[in-house]
């Protein structure tokens, strides 16, 4: 969507969906550099919210953003490696926070690489955030746990996750155990590999195939639970 | 230590090891917001690498690195909760791709929180860091793969980790099938739980005694890695 412009992206969004049957649409995690809980850019949400069909988030960060505050670039392609999975997980965090969850209780969002670091990080995610505000003293965090109307880890849990790890066997168990196997969704990122194609695919499938679950649990990563989220 | 006067470093690693009997020393993810390969900041890493003890690293930015490059300051505590594992993962790829493995053999790193992002995406690591320069249009980085002894992602599997991921039982599963067993030692986080003290002790413990593997690897994580590496 063309999110510089969140009115262009409204009427592109309907255009979309309504005259060329998309079923979905992707943002990416910042806006020239702004982030994705604008208030400007939240109509966008709630439009997809009332289609009931999900937003891809892809991370967008480049080298100009640097890894150490004395820098003024991200070296050795780290912006790539890990800054992309980490705007995954700012972007997630900023949404929960924000209440965007109970303003738009039909909201889906499938995340890329499995999540970002949240499902890792699910001991941190959980118990750091439910002492949300201790570690802040110029701002009163306090009162947003609050204000949600679940758990925070709960809707950290409702995001739609992607497989796209890379060949990753026990990340995929541990974000699969995460979101749940209603929540992950089959992709690899082709044609990103080192072959430039069928790697990517290849290994992925090999991990997914060689998964501890029933087949019936399968089929839903590989494509029940897109056919049902995208309404196919 | 005193990382921001690098000689008074040194000579406060000599008192603390020979005089103090320290087994190892605690490095920050940064120095005052400068980066952890700073060339005069070399010195250090060697003379703990010489000693042939460890270096706790342990993250450190602060709200004051914001999340977007339109922003001032991290939200929602999102500096601590992701940040840190970001920082950590950052550090380590630039001691890898600055060749420090390779210059200091020796070199002994604890990463903190189970190694940061790293296990998580091990394909991203070793996949997208195998075409490291692909990215990178301003600055020559194809050479530096050429230019290592082993294969990247061996560097990264000879850091040891931590097993402070505060009651995450998947992760913890996939950060040990990553680092290996001889490369987890245990550790809590005790007292920043909820419960201001027994929590991570008592949920850490819990999952290292639920993993599937035999009783003298366990004993390892407990206590037996921690012996072999600070020579006790």
């Amino acid at each position: 969507m063309p999110m510089n412009n969140p009115d262009a992206a409204l009427d592109e969004m309907d255009r979309a969906i309504k005259g060329l049957k998309a079923v979905g649409v992707q943002f990416f995690t910042n806006v020239n550099g702004a982030p994705l809980d604008l208030p400007e850019l939240k109509p966008l949400f709630e439009k997809m919210a009332g289609y009931d069909l999900p937003i891809w988030i892809h991370p967008a960060r480049g080298a100009n953003f640097p890894d150490y505050l004395t820098e003024e670039k991200s070296k050795y392609e780290i912006w790539f490696v890990f800054g992309w999975p980490y705007e995954t997980s700012v972007v997630m965090a900023r949404l929960v926070f924000g209440g965007y969850f109970d303003q738009f209780p039909n909201l889906k969002i499938i995340t890329h690489h499995m999540g970002g670091m949240v499902p890792y990080f699910e001991g941190r995610v959980g118990t750091s955030w439910a002492q949300l505000g201790t570690r802040t003293s110029d701002e009163d965090y306090t009162g947003i746990l609050k204000r949600l109307k679940k758990p925070h880890l709960e809707y950290f849990k409702s995001f739609y996750a992607d497989t796209a790890l890379f060949g990753a066997s026990s990340g995929t168990k541990c974000g699969l155990e995460f979101f749940g196997v209603d929540h992950v969704l089959f992709a690899s990122d082709c044609p990103f590999d080192p072959e430039k194609g069928p790697g990517y695919i290849r290994e992925t499938i090999k991990i997914i195939d060689a998964l501890p679950i029933p087949d019936e649990e399968r089929h839903k990563i590989y494509e029940g639970n897109a056919r049902r989220l995208l309404k196919l």
